[in-house]
């Protein structure tokens, strides 16, 4: 198939992106500063000039989104505003105008948070709470285009990082997550939120 | 109680207030054009003038929240903006400025799209899915204060205008609707969603 990878140099969509060129797909990797193509996805009118650029693709993956860490006590307003920016409808924007581009699925990342608060996250629970319900909602309306989510804990090697924000909750190793891409994509499942 | 009652004049606004006032609370009603302040709570500034103006209370009930409803092929990024501002934002802000003054518990209103979506619910769905897991989160922070969701499906009382957008839902009275902001209010437990 060929695929659309957004946000593919971080640590996840270098996984995602490894695997899905091990299985033979054709891989476009997008990201804000290397990959195949730069765009910033948070911008609506870059991701309608992206579509335009790379034409019909099978399937979009995204591995993108960005949000505030921080105590609830010292979270703004702006501050949840940019994760539901860097988020949410950076994501509904990839489907949104990806539409009459994508012929097969759509994968967004979500996260545990969504449905396990840890402290300091409360804005990025709200972004993967939101993008959850939206492609729960999507998917009744955009058939016979798919829509899933994956939803990981931390990842095992982002534990030096982040491990202290998760105590006692098992964290997944990337090649795990890079598999619910994979399951989204080459299945043929639609709205669901792959936890894990 | 004294109890800040926000979207005090909507068919929601109006059950809660009446079965709290029932309740012998003692109920400050807070909405765009009516009630006893009117305040947009859209406006984060409107928000932090509302509690200098009712100074502490015990516990917030929010039943505000205006999101567009259209398919989903016609649902702008604005859209999505404009359910995020209405619904989700207003609320954080309710819970964010109301630290210093509220003593008890804020509940917040959701709905039943953050996990069964129905055709043109997207806006909705991704505004409810953020609610809910921002409650989750912020009950782990913000402690002793609690905060809960409130999230009915379709009401028995609104089915002339909404129940062809909820086929075979069962609907919910508004009765019962309000003895789940009682639950929260008068009840101990946080980081709830009520689903009904």
């Amino acid at each position: 198939m060929r695929i659309l990878l957004v946000g593919a140099t971080g640590k996840l969509g270098t996984a995602v992106h490894q695997e899905l060129v091990e299985r033979k797909h054709d891989v476009v990797t997008v990201s804000r500063t290397g990959g195949d193509l730069q765009y910033d996805v948070t911008d609506p009118a870059q991701v309608a000039d992206l579509y335009q650029t790379v034409g019909q693709v099978d399937a979009v993956a995204s591995a993108a989104g960005s949000v505030p860490w921080r105590p609830l006590a010292e979270l703004t307003v702006e501050d949840y505003q940019a994760a539901v920016t860097g988020k949410v409808l950076s994501q509904v924007a990839l489907v949104k105008e990806g539409l009459s581009f994508v012929t097969g699925s759509f994968t967004l990342i979500t996260g545990v948070l969504a449905r396990e608060p840890v402290v300091t996250g409360a804005a990025a629970a709200l972004a993967n709470g939101a993008v959850e319900a939206f492609v729960r909602a999507a998917a009744i309306e955009i058939t016979p285009l798919r829509i899933n989510a994956v939803s990981p804990t931390v990842f095992t090697e982002a534990l030096d990082d982040y491990g202290a924000f998760f105590p006692g909750m098992k964290p997944v190793p990337l090649a795990d997550v890079a598999q619910a891409y994979v399951r989204s994509i080459e299945g043929r499942q639609t709205g669901q939120v792959y936890e894990l």
